[in-house]
């Protein structure tokens, strides 16, 4: 499987999802800012992606200020990072990436810009080689999970579009595969942006792995009729209590899996685990704006002027959670003994 | 409200669903088999409105052949009737319509093609105005369950874009509106063909209620978190047990407001109930093609060539039925029992 993200001689590279799945188009970038946007608008998404993009954003941004003096360099470069964690407020990916990078910054000690900016690159080069470790070793632990014949049921995007590896919900299926099981997959579109159809059927028919397209209503009535053996979805932030935060419909959908007694699994690295959230309810939620609902290709597909609610992610609470499938192993109830036990009491790391 | 269906002069006038809410276009139709083709491509929906179109697509075929001899005549008109029946396989007032309309024909005893379509036409007509009639009925059935505050969470399109009145379920919230209780209404967007979006909001809005778009996948969290106090649903058959086809998802939220401790409520004339039916188990579901999930404006939005699996419609069992809203009164649990009390032990009528 391709790399998602790519940079070499200052320019980073990633496809532009929104163009999914009918053109295949790699932009480059050399412009930190650019990739900003390009986040906002979700030309890159699923949480771990935007945490190593973010990361090689600020790369990107040491080799564009690189004739700067040293002092304006690092808080150029820091106040960079500043723009590139206000761009999406719900996945923690992106603020643990921007924090190793930040943190790249203040404990260096020269006053060299090419130094820093290679160690930038570094750090950068890092976060998405341990993504693509972590896949493999996620979706090892989430393959044992799996036996031959397994029906997954899956929402949004969590596969190799969605990280800098094979993915976090989809490298469980991948994995399996490698291991000679045939495992077939639901995806549900994923409404309004539909990751489900454009990204996640895209990668996976690509890759070999029978997928049935439905839509988001249609997932209770395929969990009681088509022979669902597991939900599996990514995350996109972990409390300490288990809840996870994910494409909003997820939270449905674990209600759904409890109804019929199918096993619910949350796919997610560490670093998708925030301790300093209590639990669900404190996640911020990020509100999208009306037209992701209402203007379809530049159409309208809903009347001038009604109201619109657009949150983009809902929680899962822990107690619909068979199971959190880390690089770590499978986490299972009491989610809050067993999660501070996994950081030895410390917090995120 | 203005009424959907009209007849007049041997045209056949009714709004082009498909081309809401960016147009508001009434064609005419002199053609029945151009009601059939419309029906199939809904530009006419709606279990109630489609019966309300096929019996006046029979009339206007009595207007077509007036020139025929007499035997083929008759002969011609049950066999437009047999073209209209064939056009979708689940709603039953469909078939309700068509039955009634043949049997003008059978039980005519004369040979004047003028007074037989005069006849045709006259209970056309009377199916209509029933239909009318039944919606402020039922609607004030089920008004009487909703109080002032009172926030209704709908899937689809129940009202009065779906009838030749005001609606199944939306007619409960236009007569509670009459009636001076404030009801806001969620209304599920629908896919893959956005009755929600597109029919839903624009005829709530017009009629000055309180409505909010959102996505199938935010009907969970929405009711976690938004203070829902009722889901009310059409219906397109409902089975002697209490079983209710509707728009797929239904069967959905109906588990979802289980668990949520919401009533569930389906509103349906008694036309809709189907005696001859033992459970949901036993009621035809159409599958329709794939290009409404994976094409939207003539553009895909899903790679070519994956699976997709596209039922219409999905079935919310009668144990998680609160209550079935009818013009004689609300049906609740045991529904075996009070259904077959309700038609008199006799069969469907």
């Amino acid at each position: 499987m391709d790399r998602l993200i790519t940079f070499s001689d200052g320019t980073l590279y990633f496809i532009d999802q929104t163009r999914l799945p009918n053109e295949h188009i790699v932009d480059g970038y050399t412009d930190y800012r650019d990739v900003c946007a390009a986040i906002k608008i979700l030309k890159v998404r699923g949480a771990p992606a935007i945490g190593v993009a973010a990361g090689y954003a600020v790369a990107l941004a040491a080799h564009q200020f690189i004739a700067m003096p040293f002092r304006d360099y690092a808080a150029r470069l820091t106040s960079a990072a500043d723009e590139l964690a206000a761009t999406r407020p719900t996945a923690v990916n992106l603020f643990y990436a921007l924090n190793r990078m930040r943190n790249v910054i203040t404990a260096f000690s020269g006053n060299d810009n090419r130094r820093l900016c290679d160690a930038l690159l570094a750090e950068a080069h890092a976060i998405a080689d341990e993504d693509n470790a972590l896949g493999r070793k996620l979706g090892t632990v989430g393959a044992a999970l799996l036996k031959d014949g397994d029906v997954v049921m899956t929402i949004c995007n969590a596969g190799s579009l969605a990280t800098a590896g094979i993915g976090s919900a989809l490298s469980c299926i991948y994995i399996a595969k490698e291991q000679g099981k045939r495992v077939s997959v639901y995806a549900l579109e994923t409404r309004p942006l539909l990751q489900g159809a454009r990204l996640t059927t895209y990668e996976l028919s690509r890759n070999g792995i029978a997928v049935t397209l439905i839509t988001d209503g249609m997932a209770g009535v395929v969990m009681k009729t088509k022979g669902i053996t597991a939900v599996i979805t990514g995350a996109d932030r972990i409390a300490a209590n288990g809840d996870a935060a994910n494409k909003v419909g997820t939270y449905g959908l674990s209600v759904l899996a409890k109804h019929h007694g199918i096993p619910f699994y949350v796919a997610a690295p560490r670093s998708t685990f925030d301790l300093s959230i209590p639990s669900g309810a404190s996640i911020p939620i990020e509100e999208r704006s009306a037209e992701e609902i209402t203007v379809f290709n530049g159409k309208r597909i809903a009347p001038e002027g009604i109201c619109v609610y657009n949150p983009a992610f809902d929680v899962a609470p822990a107690e619909h959670i068979t199971g959190i499938i880390t690089e770590d192993g499978v986490l299972t109830a009491p989610y809050r003994e067993r999660i501070q036990k996994l950081w030895g009491g410390a917090s995120h790391g």
